[in-house]
């Protein structure tokens, strides 16, 4: 492409292009070492337009962790119909889950590691992003309970309302459980070699799922006697 | 104690008193919030004191982080001796954890939040403690697979040594889920009124070790076919 064609392109393509560089340079440096030069550099823009698009450092990162926190929660959600089987649903979540986060690691590390790294309005925002995942984990440990009551107890038709078998105090724990294991094992996953999305998902399915599925036959651990 | 017997203390008590102030204004307001003439007020010592036994900010905060590190590895520690059974030290560890969790907020958010926040020198240190926690549980749960494969097989004497039932990899990636879901619940825990420390120690239990103990006795989970 020359100059003169670049040019011409719309705003919303040279916008994604400065993020997709942004992104690269904060997940791999960090927000303070990464500069203003080299991401309007590697853009292919000049630094003004990238001022004049995005306004500020802070912006363009603020801008950073609002397009991936949106793309990884589109990538999991896409993956989970609410007809599916809890345990299915948790499943494709976290496939999707950790073959998103392996895809784009740089972005990942600007989510789990760059924007709670730099204070508050950034730290916020990905506390609002997380506690609708917590939120959302909650809902389909619920379920998931609802289904263990159903064949536990067997009294009632398919279709039929249950009363959740866990609090939802409790589930929400289980939530908190969860996510920060997905967020500790996609970090590790992403540094270390030969462990694939399918792998990691697996062993958090082990890990927790298998708790959960006793958990909801009503075999829950007790601890030993003091 | 009056003014003159304040002065003589020794510089270990009154270091330990800058310390704490130092601590619970890191924890509460963050790094940068925390101002070294506050500090000093609530430590009840002059701020050129501070200077000359801790030196900067910035020696101060890595000090607060080194203490509190050193204390909670020392709470886990010494709930968990090897003669245990894997799953009676796993429950042992969480419970000091979340123990000492509950009992220091404000060291817990240095270690957690404040020190990941603020950049290299100090984001380095918390990942070297969280390194040797990993290690610990990675051998913790080595040796509850040895137990599993005792067990299961049931065809050698007390005391024999096994080969793991789990490549180090995979209790290495169990490791992190199981640290990952610890630090997410103990900052949930803090926040969440009428949660215990006994509470979040059996969320986990039941989250984690019914979900391994499964699979140290060979039921593992596998994904529905595709």
């Amino acid at each position: 492409m020359g100059a003169v064609r670049t040019k011409r392109k719309p705003r919303a393509v040279r916008e994604q292009q400065m993020l997709d560089a942004a992104v690269q340079l904060f997940g791999q440096r960090g927000y303070m070492a990464a500069s203003m030069d080299e991401i309007a550099e590697r853009a292919g823009v000049s630094k003004p337009l990238v001022y004049l698009y995005l306004n500020s450092k802070e912006d363009l990162f603020s801008a950073c962790i609002r397009r991936e926190a949106t793309a990884l929660t589109e990538a999991v959600r896409s993956q989970v119909r609410p007809d599916m089987p809890a345990e299915r649903q948790l499943w494709e979540g976290l496939r999707a889950f950790f073959t998103h986060t392996a895809q784009h690691p740089e972005g990942w590390a600007v989510l789990h590691r760059q924007a709670r790294t730099q204070g508050e309005p950034f730290a916020d925002e990905v506390a609002a992003v997380r506690a609708e995942f917590i939120a959302f984990v909650t809902q389909l440990i619920l379920a998931a309970a609802r289904d263990g009551v159903f064949c536990a107890r067997g009294d009632t038709g398919p279709g039929e309302r249950h009363e959740p078998a866990l609090p939802e105090h409790e589930a929400a724990g289980f939530a908190e459980a969860l996510v920060g294991a997905a967020e500790s094992l996609a970090a590790w996953a992403n540094a270390t070699p030969g462990v694939t999305a399918h792998q990691a998902a697996t062993t958090l399915m082990n890990f927790a799922w298998a708790g959960l599925g006793n958990l909801m036959e009503g075999r829950a651990w007790s601890p030993p006697a003091a």
